[in-house]
């Protein structure tokens, strides 16, 4: 039997503890990665507390894991043992719907999330098909490139998928783990680029970013002061906001885009999309091949999360500093400390 | 002084009078449009009621007006005096804005009503700016093209803005005086094509229209039945229904495209949007290009309204049996009888 060591959480709101599983045989077409870094975002605390009723408990969180292939089936293309590659939220799709067959692997109703009945990178390696290991450019730093394997890919994701264009105008509105990413994004791409905000007092910091100007998100006669302004907007909030306000900053065409899991259901008037033919719509991280477009980019104009390290070890802390909403921007936990893995079962 | 004769109302849910207003002088780019048939939209009621609190009275309302050009100015272009055109929601927009410029003149701010401030096309005569009097084709049947102009053209543009393609599924809600084109459209282009209903009684005629299936729009688990089948659902009625349920019919990808002015804002789950890549969007009937092409549309494929005709002389009637639910599928006014006009000012 063989047996991945990491640290797993046996019930919502407990601590993780070390914990061991059996692996079973390697598939055909599975890569066994030894994870050297791992993001920790904030969909791994809606897990770990069960917020979306879908949590198989025991649960080794971590899905933004870097590391090295040190295993592989008989039946894996493209890769080689030792190369670099990430995983995301998915390490398996069935590969054979419409929605696997046209790139939109993301999108399969049979895609295996990587903490939801299999356990993820917070552990010394992590499984996956082949087709979710994503090789990492070898310009890209690895230490900061977990996050931009689902905080990143969530925010790239949808300007490829709804053609934003470099002459648009791009909103972003909360400027945390997936905001400060997205700024950069489409500062990349050429944008004009306005951030939302529900603190100004990290203007600089978000300017930084590539924000050319920024706007209160709580204060509605302050967002309507761009009214009409912008042709995307990139909604990375999981709290209910002033939704007709931000909608009228939309010029007509435009796109309100929503990546963050709000809990209550969006309140949209009608009127606001029929007068300016407004869109809404939402979408979760990317494909395969969208995932390595974006580290190309990403390694190309030398974007990457602003993150904190924490050794494995320090997991909890991790954790509680994240919940507490400290994380600046991105929460990256190290593997480099083997001696991190216990082998103790839950 | 020149005057125009026609019906108006002086307030909300008053009876319409017969009304005459002075016109002024026919401006350089201007036609003058003698009305055949004017078809009677829902819309004229919300402005005879003042539901959008945007209302002028007195308001001579109708806004698909068919007839032949009597009069036009020095700058018109194209058209010609007895060309036979059409004229809906829209007389003006302003030529030089971004949208204008790009042939979606109806999403321009400036855009003119043809019954908010300006009056329609129950009287004699309307006037329009040239771009906005739509030529029509010699083989569409001209007593039924009126409601072509509003309810055809809301139901069609989204085809053309939003890339509907033959091999889409597509499922339209309501089957009333717009969803009976909607469906006539759908078919048309090639679609598989599902129609939700409250009435299931019409059955039959709903696939006349060119309907495939129906479910009952009322009824949850029916809609449910239909689930990850759709990519584009257009809706067309105007009160709240299952949004959540009805999201649920669309594959990974789909759009719910808002037609019917929905006082209550949508309560659109965000989950919804983002685990499939769903859209919500909305429109406002059409610009002048895609009017045309429409209008072409429909006679190439003998697509046309479901229409009962009340004379002129008989708009309350009309206006009474459409505010009842009566319609089917839509009213015309014919103007035939040139008795119908008093000249006397309410």
């Amino acid at each position: 039997m063989t047996y991945i060591s990491g640290w797993a959480a046996r019930g919502a709101r407990q601590k993780l503890e070390p914990y061991s599983y059996d692996t079973g045989p390697l598939g055909l077409e599975e890569v066994e990665v030894a994870v050297e870094y791992c993001g920790l975002c904030h969909s791994d605390l809606s897990i770990l507390n069960n917020e979306w009723g879908l949590t198989q408990y025991p649960v080794i969180p971590g899905h933004e894991a870097v590391g090295r292939i040190v295993a592989m089936g008989d039946q894996v293309k493209s890769l080689k043992i030792g190369q670099r590659v990430g995983i995301g939220w998915n390490v398996n799709s069935c590969m054979h719907c419409h929605e696997c067959l046209t790139g939109a692997h993301n999108l399969c109703s049979k895609a295996e999330p990587t903490i939801i009945g299999h356990h993820g990178g917070f552990a010394e390696r992590v499984r996956a098909h082949w087709i979710w290991a994503i090789p990492l450019p070898g310009t890209l730093e690895i230490s900061s490139a977990g996050p931009l394997l689902c905080g990143g890919i969530t925010v790239f994701a949808p300007l490829i998928a709804f053609g934003v264009k470099p002459t648009d105008r791009v909103g972003v509105v909360g400027i945390g783990g997936l905001g400060h990413l997205a700024l950069q994004f489409a500062h990349a791409w050429g944008c004009e680029v306005t951030a939302f905000s529900s603190n100004l007092a990290k203007a600089e910091e978000v300017r930084g970013f590539g924000a050319h100007r920024i706007v209160s998100s709580r204060n509605s006669a302050e967002i309507l002061k761009v009214a009409n302004s912008l042709d995307f907007l990139l909604v990375t909030v999981n709290t209910p906001l002033d939704w007709t306000s931000l909608l009228k900053t939309l010029r007509p065409n435009g796109r309100m885009h929503v990546v963050g899991a709000v809990l209550e259901p969006l309140a949209i008037p009608a009127f606001e999309l029929i007068m300016g033919q407004k869109t809404v719509s939402g979408s979760p991280t990317g494909g395969p091949a969208v995932m390595a477009t974006m580290l190309d980019f990403a390694a190309r104009h030398h974007i990457a999360p602003q993150v904190e390290h924490f050794p494995l070890n320090k997991i909890n802390d991790a954790i509680a500093h994240l919940a507490a909403g400290k994380a600046r921007y991105r929460v990256v936990l190290d593997h480099v400390d083997r001696t991190d893995f216990g082998v103790r079962s839950i």
